[in-house]
């Protein structure tokens, strides 16, 4: 597996002009060895040179974690300068175009740039992103049974006593639900009561659910690093006709948008089935941010399902669909599933009900 | 407070001769404007100019987090690159020297480096580091408190029947108890029984802790973002002759090294304490790491207590003290706790029984 993803990303590399490829810690050096490093000021890099074996350079103490990597182990010690290790692998490399992860930190980088003046620095995206988007079969199973035990929390969630509970204590709750459904933790849990919900990404707080409070509800974790990542709401007590108007509209738009996803349709055209929907629902000026985001090793990843995205759909292209209606400091609501692109149009990852819960 | 660090960041630029200062999400971009901002694809930065207020740019959907950011808010929409935003922005301010966070992402750099050609790029930590290095007493309160936590959760492990238990469900007990007491989560859970206990940084997995086993055990959290960490270590069943000693000789070591902290002492002269005496035990050369790290709002950051650092200790300053010995395939112990330098000394912001906890 990990010797044909290096071939792919190797041949993307040759189109590209690219002489070698560093990674930071993340999902990219992942992909290519199995190792999920750990991201610190001590720096861990994966080197892949045109030909050959990729090398690993890893801090000492980290050494014992990186055994099982698939490349070469270099360590270094805390009295080495590990960029000067870098640096000179590369020039041997004599590459005059060099891509870098795109999350590799800035001290590494301007640490690379100068110890290697006179190169052309670009972005690892664009050779790793047009393999990693395409999944696997392996992938997309790890993918579904991540999903499934999102929907299985779901079901567990509709049937916690929630008024009362802190944003913070329900996003507890939910992570520890998905470590109990087999996911290796929760990647993130995002709880928002009340006028809270009109925020995307409300950070749980002390906010206490309570009686008449819209509440979204969007978490995911990840299986052997593939993610799940899904979005419902529920209202405590009988939500007012405006609310479930919304909310109607919102799911009906997601609905929409799922039904537009098919091989050879433009990423952009899933979003204008969404926003267009709401848009005659008189609501697309509360749709603050795109359709969907690509998921995998990331929680976001391409393809991005942007308004205006020429990016083609592809058979195993994995992203979410996720329109939502924020009315600022009133309420929000979203609707979310992961979708993978089949022969002849989608399978949704997640199922767990989409009706607006009334507990 | 947020006025007054802005003023001592500016006096660094201005002695750097940094025209313009630019920050992603992380530790300098809160310390700077208070915003805990999100991670993402979509970028978050801070634009500190050499006058006038900072400009904070967020994209729309997190604009409600962000509103309570000292900064002007620029909000960018999904539809905009906030890069060429940023861009326009810096241009106008004509430096000709930019510093970047240290943490800033390389697809936000080279992004800004093809659009502001003919530009120096260098670290924020330059201007930063000198300030954040140096805590207020203000600031010293949340450490010594979330030291107090800290310390209070080892007394509550030592009261846990951990044989039997998987060193990933120890780690996920331990991340409750932090929160239940006051911490705003944990930020990093070690538990690493037996051999994986020679592996420093080892990740909690599948691992039953089993009689005769050593479990080291290092973990903390964020009071109001500023950390705690702490490492203890139990064994389960009394521990044979060889162990014991390995142990004390650790804890002799940490003790050496918090008795040479004071101002005016060299970084590499705590270093130094503790690796001569691992030495004159004959335990130096499992020794792997340095000696200590800075901590405040990140869990490492300067100063680092590394062999040969000229670094002068100052009052005010705060790190770890932490040796350990690690044997391969054996077992490895560490013993950390944080400190604080005071006018004439240090004082321990751990205070947790430092033996070799026997359960």
């Amino acid at each position: 597996m990990y010797e044909q993803r290096l071939k792919s990303v190797r041949e993307q590399m040759s189109a590209l002009g690219v002489g070698t490829l560093i990674l930071g810690p993340g999902a990219d050096l992942r992909y290519l060895s199995g190792y999920d490093a750990h991201e610190s000021e001590r720096l861990t890099a994966l080197i892949v040179p045109h030909e050959g074996p990729p090398d690993l350079y890893v801090p000492a103490l980290e050494a014992p974690r990186a055994a099982s990597a698939r490349a070469e182990l270099r360590v270094w010690t805390e009295y080495q300068d590990p960029l000067d290790l870098v640096a000179e692998a590369v020039r041997a490399s004599r590459s005059d175009t060099i891509v870098v992860g795109d999350h590799l930190w800035s001290r590494f980088l301007i640490g690379l740039q100068e110890r290697l003046p006179g190169v052309n620095w670009r972005l690892a995206a664009e050779a790793l992103a047009p393999v990693r988007v395409l999944k696997t079969s392996e992938e997309i199973e790890l993918l579904r049974r991540a999903g499934a035990a999102a929907d299985a929390v779901w079901h567990q969630v509709l049937r916690l006593d929630v008024e009362g509970m802190t944003e913070r204590a329900l996003a507890a709750r939910i992570a520890a639900l998905l470590e109990e459904q087999g996911l290796d933790g929760a990647a993130f849990t995002t709880v928002a009561g009340g006028p809270n919900s009109a925020s995307p990404h409300h950070a749980p707080g002390s906010r206490v659910i309570s009686r008449g409070d819209t509440v979204v509800v969007d978490y995911g974790g990840p299986l052997d690093g593939y993610h799940s990542d899904i979005t419902r709401a529920l209202h405590v007590g009988p939500p007012d006709a405006e609310t479930q108007r919304v909310y109607e509209a919102v799911r009906e738009a997601q609905q929409r948008g799922v039904e537009a996803v098919r091989p050879g349709a433009k990423a952009g055209d899933i979003d204008l089935a969404t926003r267009s929907f709401l848009e005659s629902e008189g609501l697309a000026q509360y749709f603050i941010h795109r359709t969907g985001h690509g998921l995998g090793l990331e929680v976001h990843e391409p393809p991005y399902i942007l308004g205006g995205s020429a990016v083609e759909l592809q058979e195993g292209m994995v992203f979410s669909v996720e329109p939502g209606v924020y009315i600022p400091g009133n309420f929000g609501v979203r609707v979310e599933d992961i979708v993978v692109v089949t022969q002849d149009g989608c399978e949704r990852l997640n199922n767990a009900p989409r009706e607006l819960a009334v507990l």
